[in-house]
């Protein structure tokens, strides 16, 4: 038989194949993803193609739109449905009868790509756990009276290569009534290529997912449209186990001293989700049993909470967590009001204090990826450090406290209006300017504002080295005065509120040395500072106190709220959940309290910036 | 390396193994199933093996014991503990160091047998889906700070070479709670070889699994201990479904016509079966938690409705069932109060109305093992047969009512105390002599009695070959007088009486000969019938009256209630699963409604016998 050249552009793939495949077939072929959701009834129109017309001395085409099969009625409608039939065909009509050039335009390509800020900014494949097909089927006879299920699993086989299916039980319940509701024509989504989770009458394009992070004090969702990867709303509030315990040891001890302490705190976190589920949906003109897919991210005990695992063990030396790998939960088993056969994938575990959220942090940031030898620090009451490059990773867990986030400060608070977010102290007249979030008077200190004041105090010799106030400030420094407050009294901040910066920011130097030790490297290449508010830090300010060790601050990276970012990056490409996988179990976990060194070293942090270590970088500014 | 005979007996399976290993590792290279609780541990004493002494000229070995590793305390008080260590060992402890003979005793084996009755007495191996491992783990350190799973996996993986395991949702919560109560010593249930459903402290040795029959009319269960594979308890109740219709069609049609109907007829039988849950246990000694499987049958509408699967469908042409394919559900989808990781494992279907209950059926009698044409008969309201041999195997399903069943007769009842369930009637005097179930006055007449009765009455002249009743029977032929009744009244059997029988035994017989027709046959080698009440019909009667074609009376077999042999066959051996899998793919059904000439032969089989059909082997009786 005789066969012709095909070239997709922009990849610029080509080769040969038989006369009278259709395009669809052609890419399939040659590994070109086209979108495919009806499987070539010219129903869904995800298949355009642009047919380039002109010479292409390089290929030795002269012209290809009469190289291809005519248009014929279905598809012309088709095509003017999806904007137009100007110069585009539907791959899945089209015949090759000679050699033709195409061009794929970014909605119809299979693999469509997101791109994430981050450091580097990095695109992402839009390839997610859920896909949908379009089925018509021949209803049964007496002379065919095969089953419904057979029946839809012998089509998915013969029109989409699917094959062994299988199909969750409530999927099941449902199909009958799904199949006679549109004259068997339904559309059928299905967990990675092994599952139907979902049969809805007739033909529907749209499918959607959330990505959860669940923070000790801060839950948020994204949900997201998972065939374009785009965020479509986003929703955050208070962990509500914090009625129950600040800290993740309180909680611990919580569910260790009361008979139904997990389950209240399951409870709690389970309906937080819900809450959030309602809030992203609503926002984005959707019902919950819309949402088809959840990844869910949290610290170890925040994942054993969130899945009902006592978490005592973690509150115990040597700290092992239930299980490091990753989940696969129905939905309905937790509680969480979605679709009824929604699938809930929760990353991997590191330690016992290292968390599905850093495993988010390091797919998000993947240091694993980079010749450079970065520190990622994930701050937060359970602070989290990775150090590494492609050669080796190591990860630990440091205890900063909440001082970051605006608690244990005794005018602390959460980054949100009226929260003191900036502070300049002039180191003549030790006159104080500041920034509310919102303008308006001040309610309190957050966490970017509480680094911005001790490292302004010990620029303009307010605290020495050591963290002591100088005399004369014993009922702590003002950063605001009473006139200039909403809360009828100066905003200060005392010698506890320092010595509280001091433990935080000293854990994270001294974990952070530990890991330099263990790799045996006494310079940093690269430091991200990742958390729910890490993008509002001012790393010079940051490096001032000695948050981290000396480094470029050219290179040096906020980037907010990367766990949140990487169980995003998991909901929307189940390669990143295997590259997950992998990371989890190859990171090296580096138990501080275990390490002789850690206390000298922690020791040494507690001075501004610190008590040995040069900082060449801060005295070329300086 | 040397290397050495061993010899098992009296599977007489030998061969050669390197020096020092142990008989468990020589077993297992030479294909011989021990049993192995411990995995070597000394703990269980289940692979308990006698030392053949003497000579043994066929292998050239002289003398056994010496040619082992020395009996170490450990070993002796575990063979003490299991009855004695005279010329015992224990397979995982003693080493190869010369030629050996070994006998291996029954209980010690893997593939252990059960006998079950059936036309051929078959032995069934006992292979359930369940199998215990016993395990002892190294409690975590800080230097060795793994999960709880994935030690948990390891140990697997490294002492029963069990890889890639996955464990359920609940079992994971309760992970860290067993492996520390019992100081991290624990016995491990696994499912399919695949999947961890129960982790207990300590060594555990038992494992129950429930078998499921859902009839129509009766639901019935059979607790079974999946090492041994004895059954331990049945129970049995009417099926509380038949509150809401008494036949499958009305039950459809009630979960049609209310909008909770399903719901209902749902939770009905789910409590049903808890029911027989809870009984079953009480009776063995258990707890309904400790039954760790469920193998459910049931025809394709109790199935349907067992599952919550709206059954309407089922209720017009062409019949489609929802699914075929065998299922595995968790018990705690269904709300069934079992262990809760418990799977339920639900037979496959072969057509809307030959159901997971025939397949079961044809598990139990394997007509397609056999050379021989086999009918079998699954008498019921909704009678199903089966005709064929290992070449080929045909079904159908025909409506025969309730008759059988002592339904819908005027004093028909179940086959209960007080039933009259043997009739002879002497031809010359018109005496009837009757035996009642339990003794005692008669209360009403049971589907034997009714068989029977009609076959005597037959014989007797008191209704013709077209059934009609002679002149002066109008109110009935009198079975039981009032004096031998418990009803005040008499006992009789009517002209409808006899017309429910007629249309009962025509489509057995109607089914059967169309599907002798498909086979090109005109006789039958061996006749199976089957049914709750199938053991007690008198097989001459039921020929005498045409209940199936002619066969010799040796040849035609009642085997009780073979759905629930089927059930119990497959809830003991994971193979026989497999086997039905596949026989409801293969078995061709065929839609009587639909065959042309059902209708001729189902009136000519109003006849009794028959109108035409010649019955050699009554009359050589006769």
């Amino acid at each position: 038989m005789k066969n012709h050249l095909v070239v997709f552009q922009p990849q610029g793939t080509a080769g040969r194949v038989t006369e009278e495949q259709t395009l669809q077939e052609a890419a399939r072929e040659l590994g070109v993803g086209l979108q495919s959701i009806c499987g070539g009834r010219l129903t869904c129109g995800k298949c355009r193609v642009r047919v380039e017309e002109g010479s292409f001395p390089r290929f030795g085409i002269q012209s290809s739109m009469a190289h291809l099969s005519p248009v014929l009625e279905e598809e012309r409608s088709a095509l003017e449905k999806g904007g137009g039939c100007d110069g585009y065909r539907l791959a899945c009509a089209a015949k090759v009868y000679g050699d033709v050039v195409l061009f794929v335009p970014e909605e119809s390509r299979a693999d469509r790509q997101i791109v994430r800020k981050s450091v580097t900014e990095r695109a992402i494949a839009v390839k997610p756990a859920l896909r949908q097909y379009y089925v018509e089927l021949a209803p049964p006879t007496l002379s065919d009276p095969l089953g419904d299920w057979e029946r839809l699993a012998a089509e998915l086989a013969r029109t989409f290569g699917l094959k062994d299916m299988a199909i969750d039980h409530l999927a099941l319940r449902g199909l009958s009534a799904s199949l006679r509701q549109a004259q068997w024509k339904a559309t059928v989504t299905i967990w990675r290529d092994r599952e139907v989770i979902r049969v809805e009458p007739g033909l529907v394009e749209t499918v959607y997912g959330l990505a959860v992070d669940i923070g000790t004090t801060t839950l948020a969702g994204y949900l997201c449209d998972l065939h374009s990867g785009q965020v479509l709303s986003t929703d955050a509030m208070l962990n509500p186990q914090v009625a129950y315990g600040e800290d993740v040891m309180s909680r611990i001890a919580y569910a260790a001293a009361n008979r139904e302490g997990l389950a209240k705190l399951h409870a709690c976190v389970i309906e937080g989700v819900n809450t959030i589920v309602r809030n992203a949906a609503t926002q984005a003109g959707l019902q919950p049993e819309d949402i088809s897919e959840l990844v869910v991210v949290g610290n170890t005990a925040m994942h054993h909470l969130f899945l009902n695992i006592d978490p005592q063990p973690l509150g115990r030396t040597p700290f092992p967590p239930a299980v490091h790998r990753s989940l696969d939960i129905r939905a309905r088993e937790l509680g969480l009001n979605v679709h009824q056969s929604a699938n809930v994938h929760v990353l991997p575990i590191e330690a016992g204090f290292v968390g599905a959220d850093n495993v988010a942090v390091l797919i998000a940031e993947e240091p694993y990826a980079q010749d450079e030898m970065v520190l990622i620090i994930d701050i937060g009451t359970n602070g989290e450090l990775a150090l590494g490059n492609r050669e080796r990773l190591l990860c630990c867990s440091c205890a900063m406290g909440p001082a970051f986030e605006g608690d244990h400060i005794r005018f602390g608070m959460r980054a949100a209006p009226g929260a003191i977010e900036k502070v300049t102290i002039d180191p003549q007249t030790l006159e104080v300017t500041f920034e509310v979030i919102g303008g308006g008077r001040a309610r309190g200190i957050c966490g970017s504002g509480i680094i911005d004041a001790v490292a302004e105090m010990l620029q303009a010799g307010v605290i020495d080295k050591s963290g002591r106030l100088r005399r004369g400030e014993a009922e702590g420094f003002i950063i605001a005065r009473a006139e200039q407050t909403a809360i009828g009294g100066d905003i200060t901040i005392s010698q506890d509120d320092i010595r509280a910066v001091q433990l935080a920011k000293a854990a994270a130097y001294a974990g952070a040395k530990v890991l330099m030790g263990k790799l045996g490297i006494a310079t940093l290449d690269r430091v991200i500072l990742a958390g729910a508010f890490g993008s509002c830090i001012d790393k010079e300010q940051a490096l001032r106190i000695g948050l981290f060790p000396d480094c470029d601050l050219e290179r040096v990276h906020s980037v907010g709220n990367a766990a949140g970012d990487g169980a995003r990056i998991a909901l929307l490409n189940v390669d990143k959940r295997a590259e997950a996988e992998r990371v989890a179990r190859e990171v090296d976990y580096v138990e501080l309290t275990a390490e002789p060194q850690f206390v000298r070293e922690f020791t040494e942090a507690m001075h501004f910036p610190h008590m040995k270590d040069a900082f060449p970088h801060l005295e070329t500014r300086a």
